[in-house]
């Protein structure tokens, strides 16, 4: 993917890297290339790319610096937090100008009365939560990354995490943003109040949006109170089918679980040999159910009311965490399961589909029958409840290309089963060439020009989300 | 107002009649004065303007051929679900077309397992909301119109209500929109999935955007299982600060109620006339407080907690409901409120303005001060725990000037609070002209390219929400 756009020319880069040093400290910039090594990769595996220099803002008005010298000389750049993206949206596949976000890393404040932490982009997302908790405060969406992404890449990949059922992905908490334009304005979008519809809802456009339409520089979220207890069950069924059968009919019964983490077959198989003893014998697949309120009490009763749904819908086991050891004995094997994946094959392309949650057990099928047509193993977990499954499609390097078909045709289903191809990696660049499988010609075309608006010079992250043009186009 | 436009010409009027009648039953075009008179007015008190033409659209298609027909003759298009807006919105202020979509009123499926509602845009809000609550599930969002309004206005709007407090406004349940473009192009955004994160988030750009950007066909919306109980409670205060520093307090002490809404002094005076004998004496201000949950324990625990916490803060006196007719008996105050306080002066202008919740005691006294200052009477009641006020100035038909600078003042002090001029009710074309008081010429700028994006021909309800350019622009 790497000879996809046309990078800067050499005087192009002197020039900008000239005309920042004049702005800029020298502490900021970065052009020795065992330096921007690390700036050219995230955690997508897509192939990384060097960019010519890196940039660590330490303000807003640094990046309006950036900004303005980009377009000046022509010069791509790709905003990167702190790099923990599954889909390759912050290799700068343009060379050009790497902005990186992780000095603007101040919690600003954290208002107790109006429940709002606002924060720089580049806060570690783990830091917030911890600091807004010790408050009795809560930050609800919990992405896997959580401990190696910033606050300011969520909001930008719109990340979510098993917490999602109960309480919503990122940008159900994002009040309001300061984002840097293409041309180096910096403009507060959204407001801190909870209602407010003044004119466009640019905060929302922005949310999601990859870094190609502005650069985040500073959030303000929605804070919940912290709900002071948690109950925790392992739900053991005989197969995957079974379980999210079982899923549909615990949100049915109208509990909603703070999490609903399901361990299909091969998932299971795996984290078993890395983790003995931890599941029933008899269990074939799984699923991590958890729950959660203001007292233990109601903690308490909405797993029992699960439990028993469960149950009716033929669980063969309920384990119920009895203290926060046993709590973590349930979650370390999901917790380590997209790594013990990886190291299960010498390949792995894992996806980030979404259906509705009825159409999971179709899904599943689907999977194992387009793994069975292509010889090669799948491995699917995630969350349940709201139908977002990460579907793993494992191969041996030699078997790339199978792989890779398996995998177009899994999004391929998903969308047939009126699902998406992504519910919270994002497209980036790895999944930039599926686009046109769920939107249209003129939805895309609309989409270009929504990007033309707000970068009409194309430099802010080019090449990502939006696939090629096709002859045709 | 009515000046601001110029509409289209005769000849392009009855071209764009004979283009639609071949397309069109005869029963679905209005050109008799008589029959457009109700589509030039709306619950805003902006004054009527007559359209050209009526189309009242029976399909996703016949919106398409109007939107075609309109681009081809250069009419202008006002897109109009139930017309109960408060801002002006759908006024049809250039002529031209009023589009009605309040034939796209049928339910085509609740979904019961996947929790979502798919509607079209015409469906009365209450009717939406009664057919899900006898499934057991629930649509939060109450505007105080929901009897009148339909479900696409709520979503152009990004309607609120007394809800949002505890459960969010119409945004945070759109799910999925069919969207007819201003060519003509129908779309559908977002996804039915809870997560969604494949390309720009062209579902939220549209939530909230009046008609100007595109015009919603049908919805699909999220459903949460429906509330088994409720509790209600009425809380009094000496005065009106007194009671907003109580509901800081209560959402600060990690209640979150379903509702909480304030009525000052003057409002409290006006509707006790009304409705005498239904409030304590001594109260100079309350607030109505209501805690909902899956059970009837947990619904009263969190008034209890409420209560304690009000208690605290100073409140005279606490009236719990103990029946459904003594909870209509502290509601129906509220509900006929604004129409009392039309009926108590010649002319009324409402805001509905949002201060961060720990301002509420500042606006209320800066509204004072206004009030005291123009000698003009002021009456504040609404959504307190959302920091949401409807701000009402009451004056005589020969003080409308000075009825006009107050207002601009009590919009002018939301913005110093930290505040928005529009909660609920949206900008259209009565708040038109303050909307530069909040936002930047940048950010205008802005919101204009992307309006000439999506409609490159200024047809769609022109000359809502942004404001005219100013002479240095």
């Amino acid at each position: 993917m790497q000879g996809d756009l046309s990078r800067p020319s050499r005087a192009a880069v002197e020039a900008v890297l000239r005309g920042l040093s004049r702005e800029l400290g020298e502490h900021q910039l970065f052009t020795d290339p065992d330096l921007l090594e690390p700036y050219g990769r995230d955690w997508s595996g897509a192939e990384p790319v060097l960019p010519d220099l890196v940039v660590k803002a330490e303000s807003t008005a640094d990046v309006q610096v950036v900004l303005r010298a980009a377009q000046t000389h022509g010069v791509p750049v790709t905003p990167r937090g702190l790099g923990s993206g599954k889909a390759g949206g912050c290799i700068p596949i343009g060379g050009g100008i790497v902005l990186s976000l992780e000095r603007l890393n101040r919690i600003k404040e954290i208002d107790r009365e109006n429940l709002t932490v606002t924060a720089g982009a580049g806060v570690i997302t783990a830091d917030l939560m911890q600091e807004v908790e010790a408050l009795g405060l809560f930050y609800p969406p919990d992405p896997n990354s959580l401990k190696i992404c910033s606050i300011g890449g969520n909001v930008a990949c719109n990340a979510g995490g098993p917490r999602a059922l109960k309480y919503g992905v990122t940008k159900n908490y994002v009040l309001e943003l300061e984002v840097v334009l293409a041309n180096g304005e910096a403009m507060m979008f959204g407001k801190r109040t909870i209602k407010h519809v003044t004119g466009y809802d640019l905060a929302s456009l922005i949310v999601g949006s990859e870094g190609t339409l502005g650069v985040i520089t500073e959030v303000t979220m929605r804070l919940v109170p912290k709900p002071a207890a948690i109950q925790t069950a392992l739900v053991s069924f005989t197969d995957a089918e079974a379980a999210s059968l079982a899923v549909s009919q615990v949100i049915a019964g109208g509990v909603v679980p703070r999490t609903l983490e399901l361990l299909d077959e091969e998932a299971l198989s795996v984290i078993r040999k890395k983790t003995p003893g931890r599941f029933p014998e008899q269990a074939g697949a799984l699923f991590i159910l958890e729950t959660d309120g203001a007292t233990e009490e109601r903690a308490f009763e909405d797993l029992a009311r699960a439990a028993e749904l469960c149950q009716k819908a033929g669980a063969l086991e309920i384990q119920v965490a009895q203290d926060a050891a046993q709590r973590e004995r349930i979650w370390e094997p999901r917790r380590i399961l997209s790594l013990t994946l990886t190291e299960s094959a010498e390949a792995k392309i894992s996806e980030d589909v979404v259906v509705p949650r009825t159409q999971i057990p179709q899904l599943l099928r689907a999977v194992r029958r387009i793994g069975a047509k292509y010889g090669l193993r799948t491995a699917t977990y995630g969350h349940a409840g709201d139908g977002n499954l990460h579907v793993n499609v494992l191969f041996r390097r030699a078997e790339a290309e199978l792989g890779q078909k398996a995998v177009e045709e899994v999004l391929k289903e998903t969308i047939t089963l009126g699902g998406t191809i992504s519910g919270e990696h994002g497209i980036g660049l790895n999944k930039r060439d599926f686009l046109p499988l769920e939107h249209s010609l003129p939805k895309l075309a609309l989409q270009r020009a929504l990007k033309a608006t707000l970068d009409p010079h194309h430099l802010l992250n080019p090449g990502k989300i939006l696939p090629r043009r096709g002859p045709t186009e």
